[in-house]
């Protein structure tokens, strides 16, 4: 069975695919077609997606599901009108918040996304680079101003787990790969004894590592299942000796690793929401 | 006048900030002071979260907003006794989705975020890789396999607009920044040339580049507002000889000028939502 499941807004729509995915996630047996249509910002514009989602409806035979953000009464009315079953977000919410502040809201769109501030821009952009720059342990100098460092093998998470803090949390956070030079013993390598306390380390089945690395560089000895096994052994070795922090990320996706360690550590974001 | 809002979560608390943001950003009078509780997990967490909630309430003499997007009942049932103004996401939208849908729902939770799918994880870091590879004009070998390549002069923004793409989008964005010696001519660079179906410009005001340059390299030239506005202008005068699809960043989030990206080129998702 399929239902088509539709995202609007008039701003980018990350609320209202948000909001959808964490409720259809809900229904595992359903299989849904996703659709995000952003900045459906004028009438012509909501007539088409009236048209396409009741074009849908018939060629589904069922209602489309409509996850609907959009601001602008004059586009709501216009999209109100398709066929679909509607969860409008602001209608449910918007009115009782505005009770319970005793203010009204202003229904403009994209005010979420702090336009034109630029001190947040640069935050982002600097927490960017700082990520980008001490990317896979080229350079340790700039380890004083880190948040964070995460440590783990190669392919086990950091460098995405690193840009997601960064760009979504503006935390400045390094990362450390440990190689077969640094585990010929599980002690902590001497370049990161003095960073201990930001120290947080990843690890990960050897399955799923030497899957990962057979797409970077297949049938190596660097992806083979008993070089994976060797280093995930000594690593975890080495995180418990030395009682470090850590998580296992193979079964997590890189928001969940990066909110639980920002959650561990107790890392504030540098960017305000 | 204060208020303070909780986004409270037995997940990541994504979908409760993007939410909670996206309605309190509708009251642009009131300041609120905003706290993300994720894995409240347990009945243990929940307790702590109600004693927090209340003293807050009575530090601000005025009831925080709570954002809820708990799964677990025994949880949701300690939360719901705090003296908060709920606004209770799952219960507003799922029993009516439970109908619509004909179906019950799971009430589990983290479901939102693939877990365990291996090839999604491996196409996100994959993407990544593509844009640290891709970043900065480095090479440009692998254009060919590149969705899209953003240009612009240094610091308009192309590196955290690539990265954000990768993430959330899985979309291989490579970046090509113009500098001096491209700048000569208001003509493509040979380079980009035969990528011309891929290319989306970036552009920014003088003043801000001027103001995020001097962040990096403080009274350069480089940074000095005479130099951004040539090199502003030079692109921009590229972009229309060209035809050159563009986006003027000054003004935008990089959640926005990613997703606006992505709609303009029809850009389609490397990863299942």
């Amino acid at each position: 069975m399929k239902r088509t499941a539709f995202f609007i807004s008039d701003g980018t729509g990350i609320t209202a695919e948000a909001l959808g995915n964490s409720l259809l996630a809900q229904f595992g047996s359903i299989r849904f077609e996703k659709v995000t249509l952003p900045y459906i910002d004028n009438i012509e514009k909501a007539v088409e997606v009236v048209d396409k989602i009741n074009l849908i409806a018939e060629q589904d035979g069922q209602r489309p599901i409509l996850f609907d953000t959009v601001v602008d009464e004059a586009i709501r009315e216009v999209i109100s009108t398709c066929v679909a079953y509607k969860i409008d977000v602001f209608s449910a919410f918007l009115k009782p918040l505005e009770l319970e502040l005793g203010s009204h809201s202003s229904y403009s769109v994209g005010k979420s996304h702090a336009i034109n501030e630029v001190n947040r821009y640069m935050d982002r952009i600097e927490s960017v680079n700082f990520a980008i720059d001490n990317d896979d342990g080229a350079r340790t100098v700039q380890y004083d101003r880190a948040d964070i460092i995460l440590t783990g093998v190669s392919r086990c998470g950091k460098t995405p787990s690193c840009l997601y803090m960064a760009l979504q949390f503006g935390v400045r956070a390094a990362n450390y790969p440990l190689t077969d030079c640094d585990l010929n013993s599980a002690e902590l390598p001497e370049t990161l004894r003095p960073y201990k306390d930001k120290l947080y380390g990843l690890t990960i089945d050897p399955f799923q590592l030497a899957s990962i690395r057979h797409e970077r560089r297949a049938n190596s000895r660097y992806a083979s299942l008993d070089q994976c096994e060797d280093e995930v052994r000594i690593v975890e070795r080495m995180y418990r000796q030395e009682q470090l922090p850590c998580i296992n990320t193979t079964h997590f996706s890189i928001e969940e690793i990066a909110t639980r360690i920002m959650a561990e550590m107790g890392l504030e974001r540098r960017l305000n929401l």
